[in-house]
């Protein structure tokens, strides 16, 4: 797979051999074929391709760089904006469909016509913030920076604030020093530091400057609109953000119906394990839980729900799950998944617990569901790896786990994440999000928004005729007896569908 | 049944011959049956009984008189409110509920230790807001009024509304004067003018008295709420009202798994028919058609759903279901099932499109989402009683159908309504909201409210045990890194479930 | 409802008042619709009809007196046969079922224009057996007795061979010196040993001079088919038999897809308590019992099921049930429903050991699967009826259970048994058998026969342009590589679907 | 991939570049974890590899070599057997799985200890014939040929019969000459014929010798099966076969939870396409079409159901799938899955009318359920290879559809076949037979025999403990009852699960 080094990251775009086109080609193929299945994306193509409302946009992008993203990037293009692309997951990358998307459509590898991308599958933590980084370099287009963050869990967006604070306070802190919640994920955000301490010294007021260009950010997930929420509570936040995430075409659809179809892939990619009458317990019983509750069922499992909110636990006995605490059924559990975005909800203890072989795999967000270096570090245990993100860790009880995609994401580590009609929901929506922020402006002050739900009619609507779906028109008698228009919306802003 | 006539209606409350106690005895067995599966009330009962925060609360109960309600009747008079009650529907009284309530555990019939119930199952239209109107008669008890209103579609609440609006006005209007959406109601509306027009008559400022007294007003229902933000976006509302409807253990559980239950359950009471194999087609995928489709999903029929909202559709086509346009495959259909707060979702055209002896029957709200009115007025159309609430209608092109509760809510009708566990998590919301009004009146203006999260999930906590259900405790670490509190509430306002 | 003594049981056929025709006419509403659900019998008629293929067949029936087994004797009686019925169940009649065919389309209630039938819900043990003696009565036909039985569990076969026993040994056992599996059943078994002792004294030769005249039976049930092998295998069987019961289409349709509708309706009738998040347990996972654990699952129950077959066990395990001995799982479990045709699968020890009010209901076969009368020695239990059909049961452990139809089937004495699509499946494979039997009785030598392929598809075949599905159409290329006909049979003789 | 021309073939078995023992290693790692998953085999290694009652058999296994299959190959050694092994499938040999038997646990790639292995994924016709061939070949261990056959589809008793019959004649046919149905499969006949001739010319004797030395066969499939019907109808059949296919165990375990598995699992892997929301039309409702439905369903998909059998089609129509003909629905279908046994149930005509890049797979059995021959000789129809086992096929109508694996078994082809514990009640079954062939070979005259129920409930009861089911015992009043013994078969020869 591509050695690329941080040197090499600063150097150049196209994350691939650049004497061999084979594998742009490849991905070529891949995009037409997802292109298919996309048709959120390809009408809005049509729609807003011949008046380019983005022309003038400058996009940095850092979200993972897969065969869908690429259709996003293309469609974003084709609104007439420029991007520059990261992903934000050091093993989510498909390295054809990076390569299918730099080189472009009609480019070369001499003469690539595409967008430049910052990606491959397998980067160290070092490369991922050099990649992040590189985004925001608009200095061969002749700008200080994006005008315009399309940001997956926040990594982009916290490097401009973290970059603007220590520009501000003058300083990077010593890792050393650190404490709490910043401690803890503190290997990765000595690199952060690193490369900020590296930056203002190149340049002191870098990340002050591109703040003050950014037209504002739209958010792709949970956790990254978590950590908006709090910046904007706290009266940190530096721009206008339009949380995509809540978009209902987002967070029901890719949370669920995208888990459902990813986590059984990625079971089966990884695995090849019957899921059929094995006893599944799934951490977490919201979106994505749903969905892998029911995949998981739908396979023959008999599924097991943990949690902690007693609404979303109720809802899972309701639906027929039984709802119990994962060390109280730990020794009959054949596959854990977790789901919640919470930490350590897979502790040393359960790992302890389970049966020979059992399978740990995370679909929630950050690798710290399951811990991880907590498993590491039980004296004896043993680290094999089956294949690529398939790893048995041999325990000192005599038994061993699966541990898949080392606890990252596994539907992105062990399969490709979800599939692309889903992602055409999720995309669109941020396709019409960056349209709002960008024309629409005046109208966002800093602040954290959701898309208006007209807008979230309008992604489902763009998604119903491929499937066949008709959809029945209100009478205007109907509308005025609902106090609705005909064409929407036509819910109260907390329905919650 | 009984043979009561409004005269008697004002007379005295018990719905049933005053020489025969064994209605009420029977209703006394179902209750205590009943108590079993209303964990969340019988809780409440527990918590607050000792402490009877509802002394000197009087509250105007109209809500379908079931034995799920007696059990919350029972529970606002264990927590020391004092309580009138009226169904809110002509057909959906349990009398042996009635009767139970109304002569109370201890009660005689000659000394009744109930409350005063006024409901019987198949009112006249004029005996229903008779009763109605009985519920804010106060003057045994000494006062002008209740406090509180429980109101479940708003009947209650629209019948001070519009006294108090005519009493100001000093004049009922003539029906005959009407167009609109009122006479589209107008042979009801007829009915409720005419009790108005004897109240002004008898005492011009009786309903501003009662509404001056109001604390305020808790509403079980998706419909009764719409009212109430159309009054309070109109300026018209008179007093605080808290929307129970939209709690997620009221909407998403009575609506979703209330339906799921009670709709077969009514099919079977209603027609005997096998569900397995038929096409069923649901109209509306809201909280009440995920909970029909399911539930005919699972007994093995073919669902097609009808819906105008582009993500709710999306949401029906991910589930596996055809989308359609009922006119599209109407001639495939075996049973009709309407969910959807709209009107003349099925009209006559769909009657006359249906295969022989098709079922039609509604779960949404009011009695116009199918065209019963169109139907009857079909030239040749008629109408043959198999029992009490199914009717075969007799069409001119040789077929019939089978209409059930006369268009009128199926689940009601053709069976017990929603079993007594989903009732007992609304019923917990009402209680919880009735307390809510009465204990902290001054932090609620007037306007419309929905109850605090951590109310909500109050409810979802108390059922979980009666179920088996082991909740998961967040540990201190966990609470800080989600940024919530070990307790609760564990989710932002907006969040979907 | 009907008080008919024993004697009136001799005297007249109509179950009910003779004054008094609107049971008959609301059972002929009944049988109408039942009809439009029958689409199998309904095609017999049609294609038989006209030829009369049953003149000259004398029926003894002994089965569930339904309105669909009044179809089912109308269709009988449209195809030639003169017949005579009996319930196979003390509670299992539907009056006005009975009245409509005693009364007959055309009848009166002074010339009844019907078939003879006797029964009625709620016989005494010895009404049962009076009832079952009267359809060998053919006296006032001119005749000694039937030519044909249709039976169901066998009862009517079995009184037969006993009486043809008896009257070789001349003398009838006294009941108090059996022993074993009869001494089991011995309340019953006493009445059986009455009857026959009275009708040898009248006339000695009477059973054996019936059974001389009989072409065959046709058997509908597990239980009656089980009887005629062991009778097939000892060499005791008198005529030839056709199992019913083993056709696909009864086995796997009555079983499985009848139990899936007719057992929560049986719930619901019987508690209307929500099924949805509560833990059934289902004991057997055959036909019955698959059936079963599908219908509580699609409301939402988390199912567990007890085998003792690993091979149906594993498959319960694969379709994601957790499989557990019922007392490793009793304190957690809500409601327990027996499907197995065993004996006492659930005992007194699983009684006492369930949670409080949990519902215990038996859908296999006899009342033996639940140890009801194990239940009543307990010291100080206490049954409490409910209603007709439900009792609770006070425990001297402080907690009750709710027992359905007192331990016998619950889809039938809570609810209406199984639909009338499914009976149609049912019955036209009882057709279809008789008309073997009658017209080809020459190919059947003493012994239990199942019924061919060909008609067993033809009978799915008659039932599925009712639901609207399409089959397709082999070629003729196809047909020759599969090695079959284009018009079936499709499958060996040993495929199990 | 290993590029190996047929001459090697006969030279040596190491699939693999023979300097290279990285890919045994891989498979041994694999063989370790699907032992995991395969307890009936583990189980049997444990009871019967202390007696060794396999020493002396001599297998000759044509079988798809998997990882599943090295299990099942090391545990007939483990019971005793030499064993030579070819796959059965031009596409589903696992290299690594291959390479791991060949050089055996202990064996080095200069001194193999493992099991002559002639199979590789992606042989041409001819190599894979003259593979077959191979298995024959026991010259090496001083012996004219096995004495016993484990086989898959039957193409190794194919050879032996053909051989046999083309000895007795003296001359192989010339394939010009063909018609009917050899013809129709007249490219892999005339390699067969060719093969034959070659041996004939070589040899006269060889095929009569070596089936005078069998002692039998056993048989995986059902095409293998139907084979062996057809010959021991014929008289042709030359040694006994027992039919392990209609072993519940396998035919409903295998066919249907396998499908459920690796049907999702294959179009995953090829196509990574949401299958939620999707129409998807099942070709086939025997065991593999209902395990392929209930996957799709599972996924979120709408499933359409096309079948010529009436019964399997009612059932269908009851688990609530809409049954139609392909051709009346082609324009709404997404995907087609083929899962007959039979020839051309998807034609050109299908093919054309599909949506743009619908996919089109076959999990039934030979690769002519989907008329690819027709499907290349469209005029203008262009195929493109979007990886290996997925082509595009670009259709003259301007459309293009998605073929999987050309045709062949996709789950195999583009997924790894049935997952280890589905194989491992499948193999246990073949294992069982074999042990039973070698052991009882008196008691097995020329026929077809399936493995007494005993048997299958065994393999049963060996894979329970795994999933953790607790199996409940009979009672020794119960087995009375019932007639049985508590230890089983607990059910007649014709009950079908």
């Amino acid at each position: 797979m591509p050695q690329t080094s941080a040197a090499e990251v600063s150097a150049r775009p196209l994350p691939f051999d650049v004497a061999d086109l084979s594998l742009a080609e490849a991905g070529r193929h891949q995009l037409r074929l997802a292109e298919n299945e996309m048709p959120g994306l390809m009408a809005l193509r049509e729609e807003f391709g011949p008046v380019q409302p983005l022309a003038g946009a400058r996009i940095a992008g850092s979200l993972h760089m897969t065969v869908q993203t690429a259709v996003l990037i293309e469609t974003l293009v084709a609104l007439g904006a420029q991007v520059r692309w990261a992903s934000c997951n050091i093993f989510s990358t498909q390295d054809e469909a990076a390569a299918a998307v730099a080189v472009g459509p009609t480019g070369t590898v001499d003469a690539p016509a595409g967008v430049p991308v910052f990606a491959w599958k397998g980067e160290t933590l070092e490369e991922y913030w050099r990649c992040t980084d590189r985004i925001f370099d608009w200095s061969a287009e002749g700008f200080d920076g994006p005008n315009l963050i399309l940001d997956d869990g926040g990594d982009a967006t916290l490097l401009v604030h973290r970059g603007v604070q220590f520009e501000e306070t003058g300083a990077v802190p010593d890792p050393s020093t650190l404490s709490g919640t910043d401690a803890a994920v503190s290997e990765e955000y000595r690199v952060v530091l690193d490369l900020l301490r590296a930056s203002i010294a190149r340049d002191p007021q870098r990340f002050t400057r591109i703040a003050a260009g950014l037209i504002g950010v739209t958010e792709e997930t949970t956790t990254g609109v978590h950590r908006l929420y709090e910046l904007a509570a706290s009266g940190h936040l530096l721009f206008p953000a339009i949380n995509v995430n809540d978009s209902v075409t987002k967070s029901k659809f890719d949370n669920t119906y995208g888990i459902r179809h990813s986590l059984p892939d990625g079971l089966n990619r990884a695995t090849d394990v019957l899921i059929g009458g094995k006893v599944a317990f799934v951490v977490g019983y919201g979106d994505v839980g749903k969905g892998a509750a029911e995949a998981l069922r739908g396979q023959g499992a008999r599924v097991i729900v943990g949690e902690v909110d007693p609404i979303c636990a109720l809802q899972a006995a309701m639906d027929g799950f039984q709802v119990a605490r994962l060390e109280s059924v730990i020794g009959d559990v054949d596959m854990v998944i977790t789901g919640t975005g919470n930490t350590r909800v897979v502790t040393v203890d359960h790992l302890l617990g389970l049966k020979h072989l059992a399978i740990v795999g995370n679909v929630g967000h950050f690798d710290d569901e399951i811990d991880v270096a907590g498993l590491a570090a039980i004296p004896g245990a043993e680290r094999i790896e089956i294949k690529p993100q398939v790893h048995e860790w041999r325990l000192p009880n005599g038994r061993s786990i699966l541990l898949l995609s080392e606890g990252r994401l596994m539907n992105l580590g062990n399969a490709t994440g979800h599939p692309s009609f889903v992602m055409s929901a999720s995309f669109a929506n941020q396709v019409l999000a960056q349209l709002e922020l960008y024309t629409r402006r005046d109208e966002y002050p800093i602040g954290v928004y959701t898309l208006p739900k007209s807008l979230d009619e309008k992604v489902a609507r763009l998604h119903l005729q491929a499937l066949g779906a008709e959809l029945t028109t209100l009478t205007d008698e109907q509308a005025a007896y609902l106090g609705v228009s005909v064409d929407g919306p036509y819910k109260l802003d907390h329905y919650r569908y």
